[in-house]
């Protein structure tokens, strides 16, 4: 299940990313399992990693290698999230690595490794000196290779994950293409979730962070499928400025701004993508806190009213159960709120107005709010200017078999 | 569904403790849905209330009455929590306090009212009205009248809950006898869960709210069923005098932890019926950690593996996925964490020693460990002498349909 249509944007290539992808066999055997990214010289690569304290071999191998060197490569594998696997995970991280170089004659610290799929098995070799050579052989430019690139990297996906931007900076068309994966174990900042942007944008390290991060703030970081959080979480931005305008050198630069939006849309654009193929799916819903004394205060509560499986079980039968949406809200509101300023809209229609259901609100009104497949729930606190939200979706059946039935 | 076999022990009668049912009608026909728990003069009661801020009318009406006189009745309806019901819902609370209060003839602020069921939908006072005079005219002491009010109370509940134990004090036996509801939007903290627990010891106000702390503190707030907390949770302990004993005045009589055990172990009791009937429960989880560096740090992993929708789900796939186990660790721990000194037992095998898979570990011992209805998970940190635990339970299929349907 996963909600709305499979859609497939038009992607943009980037000039300066080649992608190609092969079957290691690492679990899969229905879908190829090994992606390289190779990163034209002159490239440059912000990251944000998982926040789960139990983090993967590759993750802590890329930061490692991010400090050291401008990378050239990533190499992503599903089917095996190499967490969990002491020692002998790192040294495959490194060695597949060392692989990678080797065959596009760069620095072994100049690529990246990511992993996804399932915690504590060990992580063999074999798949990458199987299927490396085969990605190396196959990189190409093509928008369709960042679709086979999308597939590689799935594992309960049920849907392929890609959104484009293209702007114009001084005069020349510069372009924003990435791609994600993830649909459960999905929780604000970072979830089991991989996402690799790029740009042909020549931005420089320290606007690129700062692009990166506040487009991470307003997409990834605001998702949540299930409240787990995972061992391997990346997101990736790359510049390769090859677009051919001047470098974007800080954050003050015009230009910053309109390549940071293009990069922002790009992620929300996935990181909702996520959330529509969130495991079970069959709702998306936008949960907006305002008036909270603070972003914290509201930041909070919709985090509850989001994470809640009463919440998400009674949206996926369609069912206006506001009282429980109050009940979350409950959990994580400041002893002083006073609950006679509370107004809940589902949709356009208010439900509770000074606390209490609102006098003109009927049953048959609520449940036809509930009933598309995009829902927003919001509760306004009436006491302050705090805003924020959260975009997830409902808990079906479906959820419970897809995570009864994952590993074995 | 629910875990292990419906038992249902023999409940001591306690002097002084009168109970009668009858049904009003607020929402179910299929069973009762009122009780009053009538106490003899020279009765003490100490309660504990939920911790969510969106507080129901009954427990304001509860705490406000507590403080002005010691309570001579309970009533209790369910099928319509009484909760985002403004000014009407507190009218109406009041009310039924002062209906009972008419009937068995003592002040109306000597009353206390619970509600359990939906939130939101406005209390009528009627079915007081109605079923009042019935429940006064049945009041008795006999074991049955405490099954027919543990019936009465429930909602979603597929088994009743009632314990006992008798003590000997001054060579006297001393009763100690509970019931209590809930299955789901339970979780530490107090949830949607009501309990009501009497004993005939002549236990004076301050050594009786401690013993209702202490055991609190060790049963209703160490179980889980969904992480979501509700609006009218309510724990009562009364002590109706009536033994024949020495009043026990403060902790330090020597008599006062013989009780206290008593209340304990009638409150773990209650406790563990209400995750063996979480919704959907199909198996019991003690989730166990030891070796924190605090109690606090061992508290906040054992929640966050207790709740985990991603280790529910495997536990009730019968699925040792630990690293699912890990995972949730992970997010709830500290930075410093040095996972090469994490060791994880599923039931009596060791899945992960130094932070890895235990090299002697295979699947078919974890999925015999993981099979029993009842199973502990035991994660030691290896740094300290923090420990905690959590009860909990699997989420299952029918934890989705329950709670998909409950309201419509």
């Amino acid at each position: 299940m996963a909600v709305g249509a499979d859609h497939r944007p038009a992607l943009a290539p980037v000039p300066g990313v080649r992608l190609g992808t092969g079957a290691g066999g690492f679990k899969y055997t229905d879908h190829e399992d090994l992606v390289v990214m190779a990163l034209a010289p002159g490239s440059r690569t912000a990251a944000v990693f998982t926040r789960n304290r139990l983090r993967a071999a590759p993750v802590l191998v890329a930061e490692e290698h991010l400090r050291a060197a401008a990378p050239r490569a990533l190499v992503i594998n599903s089917g095996n999230a190499n967490a969990s696997t002491g020692d002998a995970g790192m040294e495959v991280a490194r060695e597949s690595c060392r692989l990678a170089a080797e065959l596009l004659e760069v620095e072994a610290d100049a690529v990246l490794p990511f992993s996804t799929g399932v915690i504590g098995d060990p992580l063999p070799l074999a798949p990458f000196e199987r299927a490396l050579p085969v990605c190396g052989d196959r990189l190409r430019e093509e928008p369709e290779a960042w679709w086979d690139a999308a597939a590689a990297i799935g594992t309960t996906d049920t849907r392929l994950k890609g959104a484009s931007r293209t702007v114009t900076v001084d005069g020349t068309s510069v372009h924003v293409t990435g791609i994600a994966k993830g649909s459960g174990m999905i929780h604000p900042n970072m979830a089991t979730m991989l996402a690799f942007v790029a740009t042909d944008a020549p931005v420089q390290d320290v606007p690129l962070e700062a692009m990166l991060r506040k487009a991470v703030g307003e997409s990834f970081n605001r998702i949540s499928v299930d409240g787990d959080t995972s061992t391997n979480d990346a997101l990736t931005l790359s510049a390769t400025g090859q677009a051919g305008i001047a470098p974007i050198a800080d954050v003050t630069d015009p230009r910053f701004g309109t390549v940071a939006e293009a990069v922002e849309a790009v992620c929300k654009d996935l990181a909702l993508a996520i959330v529509r193929d969130g495991e079970g799916a069959t709702k998306l819903l936008t949960v907006q806190v305002t008036g909270g004394a603070d972003t914290a205060e509201a930041e909070a509560i919709a985090s509850r009213i989001g994470c809640s499986p009463l919440v998400k079980t009674a949206a996926y039968a369609t069912d206006p159960n506001w009282g429980r949406i109050l009940m979350a809200a409950g959990a994580a509101a400041p002893e002083e709120l006073d609950w006679s300023g509370v107004t809940l809209h589902i949709g356009e229609v208010c439900v509770v107005r000074g606390g209490v259901r609102a006098p003109d609100y009927t049953e048959e009104a609520g449940e036809a709010a509930m009933a598309p497949e995009e829902v927003t729930l919001h509760l306004d606190l009436g006491r302050g200017a705090g805003r924020a939200h959260l975009w997830t979706c409902d808990l079906s059946h479906e959820y419970v078999t897809i995570n009864a039935e994952y590993r074995t």
